[in-house]
Formats: structure tokens, C-alpha cells, sequence
């Protein structure tokens, strides 16, 4: 049984308004609940978008106590922050990186994570099922650890 | 009619009180002052100004809804704020970058701009004339696009 | 029900067998059992290891026939071949590159996937658990283009 | 009151012919009358247009002793010609950089410009308006730096 | 029936004049005759020689109305001129880049070509005979346009 | 006598409590505690810290008015953040850069500073001492400028 | 009279089959078929592909014996392989390096040849006719130096 | 009392048949037969050439049960193949690299071995003499360690 | 006794009228006047200016045929012309380059001289000197290959 | 109670005497009087100055036996010297690298330290003060690590 | 009969004293007695250690008159020094490269060598092994020279 | 009247000795012979070469109290040698920067150089005479400014 923080970088919080051709119907809202309904009823799951670097750093932080792992899509500041790598690396949690897209096939400034060599792994192009398969990994590498 | 967002980024809140030898002894509530002014009574401005990037993106994101069109000075987050970037093109309305100073002039790093890519123009140089000339050229695309 | 081929790149024949430590002591047999097991009697899989980038092209041109959908995991391939790339763009199958390592954690040239672009996306992490990911995910992906 | 000459580089004779989806159905010619209009009676106007490197430096040199300011769309010699660079230092006018569309959206290599470090500012993106907003910034420069 | 351009960049007018036992003893008027020979009866041929990279851009402009194709070896703008890319793009006529020596075997600086992305083919490195396969390309590729 | 502003960016909060055996088992209260007496009862003394960028750009606006120098460890924004340089440049006044670790010694990226070019100067390598170092390293400075 | 070696890289195998309406209709055996009836009855035409980098290798060795000079579409090895480059130079053939696409034109990885610079020449972007202009200029080639 | 493999990577077969002037008139049968000569009654040597880059690997997993050590000249593979790298690094041998020739006096792209850094050294310059006495250092290596 | 060609680059034209504290009050005309003198009544100069690379190459190949030498100051073209550099190797005759200013202390694009690598030698940052140095350099070489 | 050897690169002798607008007025040997005040008499202190490389290694290599710590200034071999990052590591002692001045707002290549990588920490841009907080740091780190 | 000089670089002179662990517990001393013994009684040698370049550069001309081959260890230098380079050239001797570890298994800034291109083969990874496999390369060379 | 100092660099003591066919049978004697011959009476002439950095910094200091000019050959030094460029800074005399051979025509790693943006000016190319025409412009530069 597993306490999961899921963590939405910036602009996140549009998904599912702005150009559904191209991101799909799903909102975040919708995403969420899909990730809690997967968790089920023997993990906690508390979700939490920011567009503030910040913000998504004091998360992170406040999880490091409450927390067994980490799903986090940082959106653009997968490529620009070094602050956020620093705080993954601080809390010293299994954090797995996700992507809605497949970041590969995109310009190449996308090409590079900084947060990614501090991460447990990284999942990128599924849509929202990118999350679910993040849940998953999550959760098996938590449950195998602790069998040891 | 148009409904446009004047946005300032980081350290645009001092100008006119630090170094007016460089920058000019207009403030930015001057520079606001002459927008407005010089948008009349057709159109209504909102201006706002945020140290925060975080900021910034959330304001982008609620003038989705309202503005028609942004005027927008993102300051040093020009050069490294992919989040702003993606926030540009996910509120899908024409956004005009200006600068105060002619970036192409001063250090290397400020020469590529992460934003511009996603605007509809860019103009730098002419101090606070470079709003005022972003305005002008914003108006006419709306009007251009208007009649279409 | 689908078909999905499951494709292992360069040196993969020797997991579980050298440096357990390391890659865990499971071995490639064992991994395309569980693969197989987790695909359960709706799909069929066929497995194939090969340190021939030829041998791996030529499969993957084989497999366009048959499949609907590929696994593949092209170890070192994955930063030198073009080729490779060029024949996942050319049989048209939607594919899922995996690694069991985190690649975005080890050396700066295992940073950069000449063969992401062109695959659905690309989970890399999780130990044996990515190809089981990498098989939902995909079997997902295309019971839902299914259903269109 | 003020002589500004407007100067085009290559391939700008051929707006409005080729590609006017592309290019819109200006003309340079009809770029050139709306410029004159633009600047009215006040101000004395003259254009030029060449594909020749040279004959814009000569240009240039000729109307250090007429002009008090500049118009030039550099084209496809703003990104390769340091001598076009090296012109306007030497002419000590201020010179408006203005290019029809937004440079920074298109190929790496347009986005540096080795004219504009050197220019007094740069305009991009507003089609044919590039020049009208560029003429305005230019006119407002000229007239508060003689009421100094 | 066509009517082809043949236009050849700096220093090729020294051809067959200056160190022969490199270049060939044959001059550019025998290549253009040679040229004018295979075109035969049934097309057109006009040729031009410029040193000056403006005179080039003007010809193309020139052409755009009068051929249907062009063969043209710019020379060394081949690896400077983003002018003359742009001005094979207006014309929008299939452009054949030649070259007689093998330029990939030369220095780094002639192993990237502006012109070429924009130019149907290329070839390099058959002397003289570069253009008389440009010329069967070019001629091949409008037949079969033609037919369709 | 002189005001002194003590700025800890991103993740320092943390320190003392994760990870002792690298960081050193001090807290941040611990090394402000010392600063403070550090300074003595000739210093006032503020301190301030925070994940936000925007927060300690405000910060810097702030002290502005109030310091006569101030001592920053801007941690990952150090190698990111143009806005807190240009803030640094705006506030006028001498800033102190100090850092726990030898950055110098630790990944590539870290070994570039956007912000010590507009700082008096800079400190790594001491642990909580370059706090301390740099603090009577901004006090002597200030005391001989003030003579003259 | 000559014997020529036709060698076509990874991938030429599947022309004609896949994605027709950007490769054409034309399969591998029809080119070769119009190579062989291009060539006459005064020449030999072996051909040869093959996705394995260690098989085109073998056959250019092997060719070493009998042929007088090959025509090769290297693919996308042309990018990669250091080995075809020594091969190609071992066996001191008259080798032309063909292309079916612009090479130039596609991603900026294709734009180095890492085998041109020991080839005779380069073709590329004639489609099935680069392969018809490649054996022309071959023979040419051969037949000028059989002259001398 | 040791068993070495002795591999040669691609185009070494033409050894002593190819270029004699530059590479010496020894073929590689000659090279073999001294290596043997040299490693006397001791110990057991065994060869192998191929052009592919997957047969390396292969022989040098099937050697990873027989040998205690391996002499290996990559040939051309030495500047490109990932994939030979973590073949070395799997199959835990003590690896030689040998070239012939002085690879860092030739073409820039042959001055970076991916090779090298999982190796145990490398010799190179000596002609077939780098054969020999990378067989030395290699036995010698082999000995003391065993004496440990 | 020898005729010796002078070639003045783009801007050139406009010495001694533009900034004198700068570049000197010394014309071009003045300069010529000065190299006329300095050559004395055994040789012969011709002096030419040009804005336009393609004049410079023209006159450069009609002096093929008269001068033994010249002296060249390239000006921007330096940096940025392959058809000045491949003109000068063309015309096979001994040309110094020479710059007024000392390019090595400017910007780092005029660090880079394209034409150098073919002049017989380059003297920089003397002023007017520049030319009459290079004269007595461009003499002596004649003399002693003459006396050869 | 320490040893403490101060090691000065090149050119530091002429500290005070040049240039005493920019550097100050103090020389080197006031420095050095400075050093061994603060020093005091717990600590015995030995200076040394070379503009020769090598004599600074040896002088490293001599105080291997006889210091606790060492200040260098090492000047421009910084920026240079891999033989003295090396003599560094090879001593074994704690090195504090001090700068006069803020290296980090000089020219580029100044911003890279080949020596800090291998030092406790680096002091830069506090003028003679550098030294004299390299010294307290020194010294603490001894006592600290000494109490262990 | 040979003379053979063997030149030892910066830090050497440290080795079987510092840090026995890595680099062993043979002194300089001790491999120079090696290197002696195995040249045994036919061939003189000579040996010098320094840690100045000029020394080694003035040890490398005196060996010219004298030596008919040099083993030499640049160390550090071998990244850093051109002037070595030249000196190797110079002296027209055939110089053997040789380094105790395995030079392409460290920093990235080891792997480049400036020397090893003017040297006639380089040996690393060994240990002193390297010194005495560089000896029997180099006396090898000399005997095959010497019999033509 | 002036006092010169004349400074050669690193393996220039070996002029005339070595390689005779590509650099000329004059020594370095003879080169100072004839250096001392052109300043003739007014003038004094001091001459010194070294293959020592270090040497080469002492000599510009000594000189910095004597010389009115330097003519300094760095040789390799000027591509490597930050301290000699801080010397020449240091001395606040004018040097001129000779070159026996043109160095933009040699590898590319000759083409930069750290020293001459803090000289006078540059002179390549010319052989000896380099040195001749470096004082010529030495003597010019110093005669004109003593005249103002």
C-alpha cells in the first residue's frame, strides 16, 4: 500500500480545452480521476498542477514526507530547469517521468531532460495512458523493493 | 473592438527609477499610461506585470478567454523560458514580443529568442515606442483578419 | 487480438547472465516468457534477438506483414543506426522502444535516439518491467485506433 | 520634416508576383506608394530595390549625405553579409531593420542577423505593415532626438 | 520542347584557361556548346557566366518568365548565398545543381550546400559531364511532369 | 555599519536534513544563526529563502531600497536564470555569489554562471564557511568604500 | 565493354511496395531491369542489396575481382559507416554514390556523406533516374580513361 | 598458460593483397601466422576476421566462455559501433585494441575510439608489430594478475 | 621591375571621410598616392576600389594576365567570401592581404580570414602602413623568386 | 598549527606596479605581508611566485612533504594548465584557488578552470582580500577536519 | 646498435610515491632500470625527467644530434602542447607516445592528443609495460628501417 | 632613437638547421644579424630566444623597463599561451606579432591566436622578412606617435 503524489507541470492545466485534435478530449481532471480509479483502493493518490517552477518544487518537498513515489509530467521545464532536477535528486523518492507526447519526435530542444538522469525512468507518447503505464512501473518497482 | 493584454515581465517593474541615463525616466505605469491612450476608446487594455514566471503563464492562460490579442515584453524569460513558450502557442491568439533595447545588439546569450518562434512578430529598439508600435501592428492584423 | 513482434537489439542475449548485479538475473528467455504470458491468449507474439543490425532490419521488414505492432528494444543501436530508424519508418507498424536501463542516466551519447522519432514512444527504466509497460501501452494504443 | 530612403534587398522585387498566398498580393511597388503616404508631405521619401550586395552598399554611401534615417529589409543578405554590416556603421544613420515575416519562425539559419547589432531597431513579421510600423519608430526617433 | 537555362557561377569563366591538368583543357564555351549539342533540335538553350552573385539572382528572375528549367553550377556561393536559395525558391522552376569537381571530397566548407535543399538533384564530380546529366535529368524529369 | 540581505535559492531549505553525510548535518536556521552573529551588532541582517524564482527576484527589488550589499547562493538558478541576473544588475548594488559545494567540480552544467558576471564576485567550494567567507569578504568591501 | 556492380543499401528493398506516392511505383527489380537494359549488350550489370552492412562490404570485395567501376545507394549508411567508406577505398574502384530523394533537402543528418568523399561522384534526387545518370557518367568515365 | 582470441574487424582481409606501398606487402594470414609464432606453445591462439559488425559480436560472446584475453582492431567499427563497445564491456575479457596504422595522424573522425575506454589499452602505429606487441602486453597483463 | 595590382574591399571608399579619430584622416586616394610613391619609378600600380564581390573577382582575373602581384585588403569580403578565396587561387599570382586595423582585436567573426589561406601572406593593424609593409613584403618575394 | 604555502602564477609580480588604477595599488609583496600577518604566529607561511609553469609544479611537488594547505593564485595557466591540475591532485593536499579578480565577467575563455575541479574551493573578484578569505577558509577546513 | 632517449613529463617524477594504489608501487627510478635492462647491452639510453616544457623541448633538440629514437611520456602536456608538437617534428627522430593508463578511459579532455600525430605509434594502458612495449616497437622499427 | 627588443619563441633556436627546403637556409643568428643590420645606428636591438613559456614572460618583464617596442615570433605558444597574451598586456609596450610561415594556411588549430588581439598588429607568410617589415611597422608606429 502506497501513498503517489501526481505532479503536472505548466500549461498542463489546459488539456483537453485547447486543440483537442491534437491533445485529445481528456482534461486533467479527467486524467486524474483515471489515475486514482488504476491506483485503486489500496494506494493514495493526490494530484497537484502548477504552472510555477516553484510551486512544483515546494510540492515536492512537502511530499517528501507524505510520499512513496512520484508521477511527474514537468511539461517545459523538463528542458530549462535545473532546480527541479535538484529537487527530485533532494527527496530522495522513486520519481517516474512522464510524457503525453513523444518528446523524441519534437524539436530538438525537447530532445533533452535535464530531470530525467535523476528520475527512476521516463515514459513518453502514450497520451494519458502515459501516466497509467507510469502508475504501474511506479508501483511494481515500490512493491518489489519492499519485498526485499 | 479589441480587448488586449499588455503583459510585463521580470524587472520591468523598475523602469524609470534605476539607471534613466540607459533605460529612459519613463516609468511602466507611464508606458501604460500611453497605451492605453494611444488604444482610445475602441479598444480596452489590461496590463499586468509579474517577476513570477508562473505569473506570466496563469495570466496568458486567463486572458484566453478575454483578450484578443497580447502585447508582450518577456524580459530575460525571452531567452529561457520554454514553459512561456508553450503557453504562447497553447492560448492560440496572436501575441507581439517587444523589447525595450535592441536585444540583437547586447550579449550573446539574448540574440535567440524561445518565444519569438511563437509570435506573430517581433520588435525591438525603439524603447517605449517599441509597445507602441506593437500595438499599432497588432491592431491592423485583427482588424485585417476582421474582415476577412 | 493482435499480433505483436517483440525485438531485442545487441548484446541482450547475455541478461541474467553476466553481471547480475547490475541487469537483475532474469534472463532474455525468461522475459519473453513473461511477455508472452502478460500478452495472454488474445495476441500472439513472436520474439527475436539479434546482434546484426542487418538480421534486426530484415525482421522488422518480415514482421510488416504479420504484425500489428512492435516491441523493441535496439540496445546501442538506438544512438548509431539510421538504418534502423529508417526501417521502423518504412514498415509503418506503430513501435515502442523500451530499455531496461534509464539511458537518459548514463553516458552523454546514450542521451540521444536516432530511432525514438519515428517509433509511438519510448519507456526506459523500469528493468524487464519496461517491455511489460511497452506491451500495454501498445496493445492499448491499438485497441483504441481500433475502435475509430 | 526628414528624407528617409527605403532600401529592399534581394528578391523583394518579385512580392506580390510569386506565391501571393504566401506573400500576399502587395506589390513592391504598392509597398513603396503606401510608405510615401505614410510618411505624407512632411517628410521626402525615395526607394530602391536590388538583388546586388554592392549596389545596396553604394546605396547606402550615397545617402549618408541626404538621408536622416533608413528603411532596409536586408532579405537574404541579413544573415550572411558582414560588409552590408560594416555599411550602415559607416554611414552613421539610424537604420530600421524590417522583414515581412517573422524570421524567428523559419529555418536556424535566419534567425541570426549580422545587420541588426548595428541597426537601430528591428521589425518582423507584419507583413507589408513591417515597413509602416518601421517608419513610424523611425520618425519618432528622429523628431525626439532633434528636440534634444 | 523545353527552353533550359544554363547558368554558371564565379571563376567558371577561367575554365580550360587556368591549370588545365586539374580542371581540363576543355573552356566553358565548349561545355556550353556541348550542352546546347545534346539538347538538340527539340529545346532550347541560352547560357550566362557572372562573377557577381547579383547578376546570378537577376538571370534566375529573368528565366522565371522564359524557361522551364535550370542547370546551374553557383560555384562557391554554393556554400555562402542564402540570397540565391531564396531566389531559386521564387522562381519556382526545377533547378539542377552541378558541380564538376567531387565537392564532398574537398574541404569541410564545400561539403554543405544552401542552394541544394531548394534545387531538385545535384551532382558532383564528373566534370563536364556533370551538366550533360543534369541537362538528361532536368529534361527526363519535365517529360514525365508533362505526361501527367 | 550596514544592512545586509542573506538570499538561499531553490532546495537549500533542505539542508541539514537531507542527506547529512554529503550537506553536513547544519540546517539553514543553523547558517543563518551564524551569519547573524557573524555580522555582529554593527549589521542588521535579513535573510530570506525561497523556491520561486519570481520571490527572489522581489526579494532583490526590495532590498533594493534597504541593503547596502547582499549575500546569494542562487543554487540551480545559478546556471538558468537570466532574470535574476538582470535583477542583480538592476538593484545596484554589490551582491556576493556563494555556493556550499565546489561547483566546479561537479557536472559541466554547473560550471557556467548567468549570474557571478554581474557580482562582486564569487565563493564555492567552503561549505556553510563561504557563507561566512563571503560575508566579511562584502563587509571589508563595503568599509573601504566607504573611506574613500 | 564493361562489367558494372549495382549495390543497393538497407531499405531499396521495399520500394515501390511501401508509402508509393512519395518513393513512386517503381520496385527495386524494375530499376535494376531498366539499369540492365539501359547498360546494353556492350556491359555486364550484376546486382546486389542487402540491409546487412557486412554484406555490402563482402560484395564490393568481392566485385574488387571483376567489375570496372559500381553504382551504389548506400542508404542511410551513407550517414554512418566508416567501414563502407575504407571498403569503398580498398577496392579501388570507380564507385558513384546515388540517391533517390534530395538528400540535401531532408533531415540535416543526411546531409553528411560519409562515402562521397571516396567516390567518383554523387547523384541524388532524380529518383529512379539517379540510378540510369549514375550508370551514364560511369561509363563515360570509363570509357575516357580507357582512351588515354 | 593462456587462450587469446585474435580479432579483425572489417576490410583487414585485404591486407597485404590491397595497396602493398601503404600497408606493407604481410597479408593477414602472414599477421596470424607470427601472432601464433610469437604466442608459442604457452598458450592457445585462435582467429577470426569478418566485414560484420555483428559477427564481432557474436565471436566475441562465444569467446567469453574459451579466452582469458582478446587482441581486437576494430578497423573502421573502432569510430562508430556502440554496440562493439558494450560487447567488450559485457563480455568482462581484458581487450587490446590494436591499429596498424597511427590513427590519430588521419582523417579527424579517426581520432575518437568508442572502443578504447572499455579496453585495456591501445596500441597503435606499429604496423603488425601493434599485433605483437599488444600480445605481449595483454600475457603480461594476464600474469601478473594471475600471480595476484 | 614588376606591375603590381591594389585592390580595395566594400567601405573602403569612404577612409578618412568617416570617423578620422577612428580610422585616420588619411583618404584613399591619399593611401594610393602613398603605395604609388612608395613603388617608385620601377614599377607599376594600378589601384582599384569596389564595393561589389563580383568587381573584385572580375578584376582580379583581368590582372591574371598583367600583374605579378597584388596587394589586397579584402575588407568584409575576408570573412565571408569563397569566390574572392577561390579567384585568388584561380589568377595564380602572389597577393598579400592586408587589413588597417588589427582584425584579431575585434569581433570574433573577423578572426576568420576565408582568402588568407591562399594570399602569400596577411599584415594586419598597421593602418595606411598596412599597405606600403605589404608592398616591400610583395617586392621582395618577386626579387628573390625572380632571381631564382 | 598549519603550514601554508602561497603559490602566485604568472605576471603577479608586477602586481601594484602596473596598472595600479585597475588592479590596485598593492604589490605582490605587501600581499605576502598581509598573508602572513593574518596568518599569524600559530601559522607558518612560505610565498612563492614563478611566471614558469614548471617551476610552480615543482615548487607543489616540494611542499608535498611540508605543507597542510596551499593558496594559488595560478593566474592564466588556469585556463591552461592540465600538467598543474594534475601536480595538485598528485600532492594530496587541500588547494584553495584565489582570483584577484572576478574572473567570470572577463573574456570567455577565463569563465573555465582546468585547476578548480581538483581544489577545495575558489575564491574570485575581493581583490588582495581574496587571498587573505582563502587563508581563513583554509585554515578552518584544517582545524575542522583536524577535531575529526 | 641504438640510442634510445626516454623523456618522462610533468609529475613523473611523483610516481610509486603518490597514491601506490593507482598507479603502483614502481618508482620512475625503478621503470628507468627496467626500460635499461631490457634495451640490454646493444643499445645505449638515456633518461630525463621534467616537469617544464621548455626543458623537454630543449632535451628533445639535444637528443637530435644524438639519438636515433625517443620514448616519451608527455603526461599533461600531451593535451595541452603545440609546442612539443613542433619540437617532435623538428628533431626528425621517430618518437613513441607512450601512457601509463588508459589515456581513452578518462576525462574527455585526455582523449585528444596534440603530440600523437607528429609521433610514429602510441601505447597507453599498460602501466610501465607501456614504456617497455613502446621500446621493442621503437627498436624493431629502427632494425626494419636500418635493413632497407 | 629606440630600444627593440626581438623575442623568438619555442623551436626557433633550430632555423636553418633543420629542414632547409621548407624553411629556408637563414638561422636564427643570421635573422638577427640582419634585424640588427636594418635598425642600423639610431636604433638598439636586443635579441632572446627561449623554448620556455615561463623564460619568454621573464624576458617582456625584463624589457617592459628598457624597450620602446617588441617584434615577437611566439611561435606554437601563440595558439596555447594565455600568460604570454596577459605578459604582453602587462608590459604596456607595443609588440608586433611575426610569422615565418602564413599560418592561416597551416592546420587549423594555427589559425587562432591568443596573443595577437593585445599586440600592435600581425605579420605571416613572409619568411624571414616577416621580421624585417615587423620592425618597419614597429619603427613607423613609434616615430608617429612621438611626433604627437
Amino acid at each position: 500500500m502506497a501513498d503517489i503524489g501526481v505532479l503536472h507541470g505548466p500549461n498542463l492545466n489546459l488539456l483537453g480545452i485547447r486543440e483537442p485534435g491534437v491533445y485529445g478530449t481528456l482534461t486533467m481532471v479527467e486524467i486524474d480521476r483515471r489515475i486514482v480509479e488504476a491506483a485503486g483502493k489500496d494506494h493514495t493518490v493526490e494530484t497537484f498542477q502548477s504552472n510555477h517552477e516553484g510551486e512544483l518544487i515546494d510540492k515536492l518537498h512537502e511530499w517528501r514526507e507524505w510520499a512513496q513515489g512520484v508521477l511527474f509530467n514537468p511539461g517545459a521545464y523538463t528542458h530549462t530547469s535545473v532546480a527541479l532536477r535538484d529537487a527530485i535528486a533532494a527527496v530522495e523518492l522513486p520519481v517516474v517521468e512522464v510524457h503525453l507526447s513523444n518528446v523524441h519526435a519534437r524539436e530538438a530542444f525537447r530532445h533533452t531532460s535535464l530531470t530525467a538522469p535523476v528520475c527512476l525512468g521516463q515514459i513518453s507518447g502514450f497520451g494519458a495512458d502515459s501516466y497509467l503505464l507510469g502508475l504501474t512501473g511506479l508501483l511494481r518497482y515500490l512493491s518489489s523493493n519492499e519485498s526485499k
